[in-house]
C-alpha cells in the first residue's frame, strides 16, 4: 500500500473547463427538451435570473434552466447532463449572498420553485416533511393551525432547500439551533442519479455514518436535496420582546455573555451598532437612540417570561445597559422584528445607489467584543461605510460595506476590509462564515481556516460522491 | 465518464483476512516495542480485558494493546499498523454494548486511558477542550467549581472519546441534545497518519462538509480521536425530580407526547414498564409500585421549575397517571436517578447468572406506545425476561432479555425477538439504534435501515478515507 499516493490522488478535484461548447450546449438542450418540453428555458433573462443577482458578485448565468416537479425530474435531469459532462445547479430562492447558484462552468439550473408542497405534518412527533422548493414564511403560515412553528429564520424568505444546502440560521438560533440542528432527514439525488434517504424519522439515531448532516451546508456539490424532514416547535405560549440601548458594544456584549452564561433560554438576542441602529431608524420609521442596542427576545409560559425579563433587565443594567423598553403588545413586537428582519434593505438608505458587501463571520462569544471593536477600528480608518448587526448570542455577526460598483478602488477597499475581517476572526479561533456558506467567494478563506489534512478530507468526500464535479463546480472547494 | 463502473467500484470495501499471521503479528510487536517500550502490552489476560467484555457479544482480543500518551503516539501508532497492514481499534473505557472494541480481524486497541486531561475549559464561551479517555463523571467532578455541567450521561460512566465514537446520549438528551449536538470541533488522526481538526470554536459555522459530524458516530473506522471541544450547560439554579405511575404504556406514552407538544422544557423523562421498575425496586431497596411509570426531571429557575412540575402533574393526571410523587430534598432526587442509571444491574436480579443481550431501537413518538405495547406481548409470547426502560421523550427503549449464554435455544430465542424488534421499528420509520452505535451485530439491521445507494455512500466515505480497511474493520458497514 502507498499512503502518499493515496493521498496525492485524492487532493485533487477534477478541473473543468471554463465554459461547455457551443456544440455541446446544443447537444445538452436537445436532450433537456425531449424530456422537459417547455419547463426547459434557454431565455437569457430567465438564465440571467437563475445566476447570482442579490450582491455585489458578479452575475454567472446557466447554459439552460430545468423546473423540476419531482424527485424524477431531478434524476433524469442528472442523468442527462451527466451523459453530456455538464454541471449541474440547484436553484430555490436565488436569495444566496456568496454567489451559489453562479453557473461558473456553464451547464445547467435546476429551479426547484415549483417542487414547494408541504408534505406531511406529524404534530405528534413535531415534524413535518417538506419539498424543498417551499419557502420559511409559507411553510410557517401553513403550520400556524397546528401550533407548531419552524424556527430557522434567515433574513430572506429563503427556500427550506437552499437554507438547508448553506446550513442557515438566523435570530432563533441561540436558542433552537441552525438548520444542522432542525433538519431529522433528507432525501437526495446523487451525481449518478441515484436517490439517497440519510435517516429515519426517528429523533435520534447512532447507525452509521451521518450523512444527514453532510448534505446541509454542502451547497449542492454532493447531492440535490429533494426532500427534508424539519423538526417543529411548539408556538410558545408567551412571547416578550425589548430592546435596550449599551455605552459601547463591549458592555452590551458583556451583558450577553453574563445572560447566556446564567442560563436565561433567551430565544433571540441580537446586537445592532449605532450606524446600523440609524438605517433601521432610516428604513422603518423609528427612533431609537443611535447607540450600541440589543433586541432581546423570551419564549415561555406568560410567567416564565416575565421573569426572564426581569433577570435580562438586571443583568443589563449591571453591565450599563438601559433604558430597557418591552414590547408588551404583538403589533409593537413584530414592528421591532420586521425592523430588524429588514436590515439589509436599511442598509441602503446609508449610501443610496451602492451594493452591499455580505461578510459573515463568527467567533467564541468571549471574543466577540474584542472582534467588533477591532473591526469598528478598522472602517473608521478605512472610511467605509458599514453597519453592523450580528447574532450576538452564537458569536456570529455581519458587517456589510455598501459598495460603489462603478469604482474599482472603493471595491477593492471593500475587498481588503473583508479579508482583514476574516483574518482577525480565524485568529481568534473563529470562523469565515458562521450561516451564508462559502459559495465562490469564501473559498480561498476556507482554506486559511482549516489544514491542509482536513482540506484533503473535504476534497475527498467530494471525489468519492461525484469524481467527475459535475455538481455545482467551483463551490466550496478549488477545482 | 461510466458511472455504472464508479459506482461498483465503490460499493466494495477492501475484504481483510480473519487475522494476521503469527510472523506478521511479530514483525507489528517488534514495531511496536521499539517505539513505545513497556507501552506495549500483549499479555493474554490484557488483550481480553481490550475485547468486548460487557454484553453477551463474544470477546474478540487485539493482537496487542497500546497505552497512547498524546496525539503523536497515535501517530506512530497508525504509521507502524499501517507499515504492517494492521487493524488498528481504538479502546476508551470498554463499556460499549456492540463490540465496538472488539478486534475482529486481530491488530492493535490503542487504549486511550492516559489520555484523560481536561485541556481547558473557556467558561464565557461554554465549552472545554478534553482528551478522549477522559470519562464522563470526572469531568463534571472537574467542571463543578465553573458551575458548569456536560450533560450527556449513558448509563455507564464512558469516556468522552466512546461517547463521541459512538453519537451517545443518554437520559438528557430530550432537552440538552446527542454528542451530535454538543461537540463543537474534534481532532481525529486519519488512516494515513494526518493530524485533522474539523471545526473551529465557533459556536455555528456554514464553512464547508461537516467533517465533525461525520466522526461523531464513525465507531473508530474513520480516525482515531485525540481531542474533543464540548459544548457545556450553565448547571441550572433549581431542579425538580418526581415519578409517576401509570396504568399502562399507552398512557405514559400520551402523557409524554402531551407535554412535549405543550412546549414544557422537560430535561428527563423516562419510562419504566412493570417489570424494569420490579428490578429497580429489587436492587436500588425503593418500593415504587410495580405499574409502568415515568421518572421526570426539570431544570430552570425555582419558580420556573415550580411552574413546569405543576404542568407536568395536570397533564399526567388528564393520562390517568398518578399519584405524582416529587423529589424534593436533593438525595431523595439523586436516589430516584441513581436508580434510574442502575437499570443495568438492576436487571440481573431478574435473572441472577444470565447475561444481558443490549436492544436499542428508536421511533417517532407518536409509534412509541404502539412499538412497546407489540414488544410486550412479543416479551410475552417469547417467554423472555425482558425489563424495557425508555428514554421515551425521544422514542429510544430499551429491552433487556436476560439470557443463560449456556443455553443455545435461550440465545437463539433472545437473536430472534431482537429482530423481530428492529424490524418492528424500521416499519414505523424508527431506527435500529438510537444510541448505542452498530458495533458488530447491528450490521445486518444497518443494511435494512438504508436504502442501497445510501449504504454505497457510506461505504464511499469508508473507502475515500481508509482504503485499506485499517480502522476498527467491519464495524457499521460490511466488508
Amino acid at each position: 500500500m502507498n499512503i502518499a499516493a493515496e493521498t496525492l490522488a485524492a487532493t485533487h478535484l477534477r478541473r473543468r473547463a471554463d465554459h461547455l461548447s457551443p456544440a455541446a450546449v446544443e447537444a445538452l438542450n436537445a436532450a433537456l427538451a425531449a424530456r422537459f418540453g417547455n419547463r426547459l428555458v434557454t431565455s437569457e433573462a430567465v438564465r440571467v435570473q437563475h445566476g447570482h443577482t442579490l450582491t455585489w458578485v458578479a452575475n454567472a448565468p446557466p447554459d439552460a434552466v430545468i423546473f423540476a416537479e419531482n424527485t424524477q425530474d431531478v434524476v433524469d435531469a442528472v442523468r442527462i447532463c451527466a451523459e453530456h459532462d455538464a454541471p449541474i445547479i440547484p436553484f430555490g430562492a436565488g436569495t444566496s449572498l456568496e454567489g451559489h447558484v453562479n453557473a461558473l462552468h456553464g451547464g445547467v439550473s435546476i429551479d426547484m420553485s415549483r417542487m414547494d408542497r408541504l408534505l406531511a405534518v406529524h404534530a405528534e412527533d413535531l415534524d413535518c416533511v417538506v419539498e424543498p422548493g417551499l419557502h420559511r414564511i409559507a411553510l410557517n403560515e401553513q403550520l400556524r393551525d397546528t401550533g407548531l412553528f419552524f424556527p430557522i429564520d434567515p433574513g430572506a424568505d429563503a427556500s427550506i432547500g437552499g437554507m438547508t444546502a448553506t446550513r442557515a440560521s438566523g435570530t432563533n438560533a441561540v436558542r433552537y439551533g441552525t438548520m444542522k440542528d432542525n433538519v431529522l432527514s433528507l432525501v437526495a439525488v446523487t451525481a449518478d442519479g441515484s436517490i439517497v434517504r440519510t435517516a429515519s424519522r426517528a429523533k435520534k439515531s447512532s447507525a452509521g455514518y451521518d450523512l444527514t448532516r453532510l448534505f446541509v451546508g454542502s451547497e449542492g456539490t454532493l447531492g440535490i436535496i429533494t426532500e427534508i424532514t424539519l423538526r417543529l416547535h411548539g408556538i410558545p405560549e408567551a412571547i416578550s420582546a425589548g430592546h435596550c440601548p449599551f455605552k459601547d458594544v463591549r458592555s452590551a456584549c458583556d451583558a450577553v455573555i453574563a445572560t447566556i452564561q446564567s442560563g436565561l433560554p433567551v430565544a433571540r438576542i441580537e446586537l445592532l451598532d449605532a450606524m446600523q441602529v440609524k438605517a433601521c431608524n432610516n428604513y422603518s420609521k423609528l427612533s431609537l437612540p443611535e447607540t450600541p442596542m440589543l433586541f432581546v427576545e423570551f419564549h415561555g409560559t406568560s410567567a416564565g417570561v416575565a421573569e426572564q425579563s426581569q433577570r435580562f433587565g438586571d443583568i443589563a443594567a449591571e453591565f450599563g445597559g438601559g433604558p430597557f423598553v418591552w414590547a408588551t403588545r404583538p403589533e409593537e413586537r413584530s414592528r421591532l422584528w420586521q425592523a430588524r428582519h429588514d436590515v439589509y434593505w436599511a442598509s441602503f438608505t446609508l449610501r443610496p445607489g451602492a451594493r452591499l458587501f455580505a461578510t459573515d463571520v463568527c467567533v467564541p462569544i468571549s471574543r466577540l467584543a474584542d472582534c467588533v471593536e477591532a473591526t469598528q477600528r478598522d472602517i473608521a480608518e478605512t472610511g467605509l461605510v458599514a453597519p453592523i448587526v450580528g447574532h450576538v448570542g452564537d458569536g456570529n455577526f455581519h458587517v456589510s460595506p455598501l459598495v460603489d460598483m462603478d469604482d474599482p478602488a472603493d471595491v477593492a477597499r471593500a475587498e481588503a476590509f473583508s479579508s482583514r475581517l476574516v483574518r482577525r476572526a480565524l485568529a481568534m479561533d473563529g470562523t469565515c462564515t458562521g450561516e451564508h456558506g462559502v459559495g465562490q467567494k469564501k473559498i480561498p478563506y476556507v482554506e486559511e481556516e482549516y489544514p491542509a489534512a482536513t482540506l484533503d478530507l473535504m476534497r475527498r468526500i467530494k471525489q468519492a460522491f461525484d469524481p467527475a464535479n459535475l455538481l455545482n463546480p467551483g463551490k466550496i472547494l478549488r477545482q
